[in-house]
């Protein structure tokens, strides 16, 4: 392939990364509620942020797993749809090296560790603004039919 | 051990697993803003349900993973807490057969499967009211300092 | 259906389970190796044990996870193959509560927790002579096409 | 720290890590009944490899996932006890996407993710000679008591 299909090829993938993200986004009612914000989309990759926020904290007063696990499955989910077909986690494991906390800014990030044929496997990292590890997830994909956005 | 003993030992374990459950559930933000329910407690064990409401939806029009996981979780909070040590979650996986769907009755079992010096293994089964598995969840936990609530 | 018919199709299910456990176990190189025996198989569930030999130790001494996990994932695949349907592992996971030491005998029984379509979740837990639980597996399994042998 | 201190330091680790692990290997006998090899040691990573044999075969004539997972938590042991501290498996879990046949050379690497007082999290790839991937493990190490070799 010439270099200028190349960059056209990557450009396109892009395109359709920030297109499908901002689609999906536009209609997530729970990202929306939870407080998550988009920061960065790219091709099986992407990075989301959630504030801690009082009603998060369980009864040991931390940020409860399933708001952590909740910030880290939505974004393992921007990063496996983004390339246009419709993707759904087909199973998850998730370690809690720390917690968060009230007023915690927690960014997950998301990168495609192996795809083949329609299944993927993608790690996911939550890290608090100190740079301390909260959650380390791993998550694996099925692709199954349809498109999030008609094709660009 | 005569079986009188053995009685006020059973007893004595079901009373501190419900003042447990009802201590953690009054300071338990998140799952009450989840609106989820404690119906069962024992030693070991726990029964929850939480309705799907609209703001729990994702992108595809589906109970949002972490909500899921949000209930499954909480359960196995309440079964491994309520022999009243301190336990925190080490570690879990998650299993989606189904999805949970706006309106779905979700209801998660915590049982033991396994405790060993301050580590546990879980078992936690969410089933919609139609009896379709919706997540199967196991988590590990590990026993810290500390207690629950005063001794009974 | 008849209770007749129920028998009759309980029989031919159990027939099958042994007939697929046979055939495979007979051209298993691995399993005959490890000196893995195979105890007792029913639709969706098998029991096999193992001798931990002084080749399975690590430098710790103890039975190399490896060897533990081949007992486990064996037993698992004699489970889910057993209703003659070809049936690969998509992935496990494993916890082990203790360690396996020379000459123990760990007996390892395989449970169908779900099966959906082509998908199943099995449970498989390897215990001592003693009783004590060695490891605890979770298996996903994938249905793929053809027979383990032919029908019956 | 002036920069020669660091450099004698990261001679001591690296010194460190080849020493514990030639002294884990001639104790380790799975390792070498399985003919895996070391192949590369550093601070909290490995490389080694494993030819698959015609034992290693299960019925359906592939690489039986239990010597696929050996090679793998074979490396992963090497990885976190190379610090010296004596560390033990908690748990792993592993994705196969493709499976080994007779005569691959299957390579594993194993990395460290996240180390933070006792517990640490590895990622263990697995591939073939043709680099196609062949598994993914995910472990939890646990450090105890000791060492594995006399201090250097």
């Amino acid at each position: 392939m010439p270099d200028s299909d190349k960059i056209a090829a990557a450009t396109k993938a892009q395109q359709t990364a920030e297109a499908v993200a901002a689609a999906l986004f536009a209609r997530d009612a729970a990202a929306q509620g939870l407080g998550i914000l988009l920061l960065e989309v790219r091709p099986g990759f992407a990075r989301m942020a959630m504030t801690v926020r009082p009603n998060m904290l369980n009864a040991h007063d931390i940020c409860h797993g399933g708001f952590t696990f909740a910030l880290a499955d939505t974004t393992f989910a921007y990063a496996c749809n983004n390339r246009n077909h419709v993707t759904v986690a087909a199973g998850c494991d998730i370690i809690y090296p720390a917690a968060g906390r009230l007023g915690d800014v927690l960014t997950a990030v998301a990168e495609e560790r192996h795809l083949r044929g329609r299944s993927g496997v993608y790690d996911i990292t939550v890290t608090s603004q100190s740079g301390e590890v909260v959650a380390l997830m791993r998550g694996q994909s099925r692709r199954i039919e349809g498109k999030n956005v008609p094709d660009l």
